[in-house]
């Protein structure tokens, strides 16, 4: 009997390298070791009261929604952007299974199979999977730690095209860098997308974590209607990843007409979510401005506490809540991996993320981590002693 | 300068039949016209109350739950199908977001790129949109209104095989036809794909809608552990068309190793609408003795005055909540949408779905249309009485 067989995807689809390590974070706590997370970006801060509470007025019968989104959020939407510069209104707006539907639909209706994705690394890794069910190759440039991971300058990118390249993807306040790119060299990039017609997808979750700068969107451009692709999501701009709400944003309405036909082969996104992620539009600035205060103390605190340990690389993340970290070592994933399986301090271990798997190039970032700042300060000390008395250990053995 | 370019995919992803009359119904309801709605699956059923009321219950953080799904709902929902007769524990239990993402993970683990998936046809026809997705071929098996669309004879299906057929895909109970199909005629198909190393997908989401039988699921056989997979949802069971949840099943264990990886990739399915898809897992007993009381007596309903008008063709269904039916017109798509624009009975008129695109082999059904019974049988009258005096009129024309 022939047998069934798995899809050739098997072969070049990754494991995340954010949960990958997780059967040993799970193996730790089950013998009873406390592990600090700071692998992934899911932040401990309370989700605003006014989303909680529209949770509680559900209707007798939970009805599928539009594909496109519910029109009033998609109004109410269109009123959050235009606030922060950028000038669209709710035709411009698609609502998605979170960020990540976002990126899939742009992926599948900008690019035909085979076609190229530039995008600069290391990036968020799911990038990749995403580029993998999309059918679609990623073309890597690389920027690196000693520069901050700041945009290469152009003629990088020129290097990478081919007449197959039809987008750029970038992630802007940055995951996992924490770079925010200047409006400068957004610029340039915008330009050299324009010259050869390619799409910006521009990834811009993190918009509203910015520390010493301002972010800014690729719909903020001009003569750019067809080409700028703004992907968003509720997940971390009101601490609720666990709704799965997003939306892709642009004009080009060509591009929005083929997403909407994806959108209705899934029906519609979740509705009660969709109404919370209304409500949540209503967060007073207050909030946003503790919760800014709040992860400017942990990014300094963590920056100072990791700055101290011998051979670590620390650059000054701008934005989001992860930085990027050289180690001391020439494995990191071994040395995280380690962490997890061999090393108690206070019955007590960390866990985060080694970059490598953020990369396309292999070979790179193999001594870098990524570090979600998403605890409060006293359990990042505490993170953050195990990782530096780790290495003391582990550069010992 | 260049300009940006579309997808390919553009060019083979078809429109929902189910929603591309829409801008005729928004239309009409502008003006004033009520419009009954048979075109879609959105039941007026109220949700159980327990799964309501399980909204009311939400962590001060909206957190990720893990990509397979929350644990102690894959337990319960192991428990669920173990009750239905389908053997399996919560490791062969992978939580999507709406049985939508269940069949695209199904597709895109299970074939490869050009591969190719026969199809009973008419079928549910977002099954094109996932496939376009996956990029993998529907090639169809018709079924037809005389017979009831019961599965055909395994020689047909025998006739589409090639070296890249790797799955058959159906939907039983089934969903645009009705048709439940027999254990003995399952049984040849399972025969069949087991000879040819192919994976059955059988979408059940309509499992507990059937009428004068019961359904069999894929998993119900032996010796098929590799081969068969199981597509759910809440969406239907419980009214719930708005809470995004599905899951897959099944018991090969390393096509449920690749799906994770696209899970991963996406994060997580909705972590609120979870909590709520477990919560239902405890609706009582009689609610869904009244709501298959109440479909029966709206199905019999339907049929018997859908019979009486003169030309019609109705198959009796044995499950879900639609029928196909034979119109007396040459091209039904344009009966609809003449429906939605031009014709009113005291104000009101009907909005059916026309099954041309329901069907993969360019020409046939174009004289037939689907109809939901979702609506209470005094609705049904008037929706039904409008389709009757609507076809005499356009039949005058």
């Amino acid at each position: 009997m022939p047998k069934t067989t798995l899809s050739s995807r098997n072969e070049i689809m990754q494991e995340s390298p954010i949960r990958k390590l997780a059967p040993y974070a799970f193996k730790a706590k089950k013998e009873g070791v406390h592990v600090y997370h700071l692998n992934i970006g899911q932040p401990d801060i309370a989700t605003p009261q006014v989303m909680i509470d529209a949770y509680h007025n559900i209707p007798p019968v939970i009805e599928y929604g539009p594909s496109e989104g519910i029109y009033s959020y998609r109004l109410k939407l269109a009123e959050y952007y235009r606030n922060v510069n950028i000038n669209v209104d709710e035709s411009n707006i698609f609502v998605t299974t979170g960020g990540s539907e976002a990126i899939i639909f742009s992926l599948l209706s900008a690019l035909s199979p085979g076609d190229e994705i530039i995008i600069p690394e290391p990036f968020y890794t799911n990038y990749n999977g995403f580029a993998v069910m999309a059918g679609v190759k990623v073309v890597p440039v690389t920027t690196t730690i000693e520069n901050g991971f700041d945009l290469p300058p152009i003629s990088e990118f020129e290097k990478m095209l081919s007449p197959k390249t039809k987008a750029i993807v970038i992630c802007n306040p940055g995951n996992p860098t924490g770079a925010v790119f200047s409006r400068e060299s957004l610029q340039g990039l915008v330009d050299f997308a324009r010259k050869n017609g390619l799409y910006v997808i521009s990834d811009e979750v993190y918009r509203e974590f910015t520390y010493d700068c301002k972010a800014t969107s690729i719909l903020e451009f001009d003569d750019f209607e067809d080409n700028g692709i703004l992907i968003d999501s509720t997940s971390k701009r009101y601490s609720a990843c666990g709704s799965r709400v997003g939306c892709i944003v642009t004009r080009n309405t060509e591009l929005l007409k083929l997403v909407l036909k994806f959108g209705q082969a899934r029906l519609c996104p979740p509705s009660v979510d969709q109404q919370a992620a209304e409500a949540a539009l209503d967060t007073p600035d207050s909030y946003f401005e503790e919760v800014q205060k709040e992860y400017r103390i942990r990014r300094d605190f963590a920056y100072e506490e990791l700055s101290k340990i011998p051979g670590v690389v620390v650059p000054m993340p701008k934005g989001a809540f992860y930085m990027a970290v050289g180690l001391p070592v020439d494995d990191a994933e071994d040395f995280a991996r380690w962490l997890l399986s061999d090393f108690r301090h206070n019955n007590e271990t960390t866990m985060v993320a080694p970059l490598a798997g953020f990369y396309a190039t292999e070979g790179l970032g193999s001594n870098e981590i990524r570090l979600a700042y998403v605890l409060n300060t006293s359990d990042l000390k505490k993170a953050i002693d195990i990782i530096r008395l780790g290495l003391e250990k582990y550069n010992s053995l």
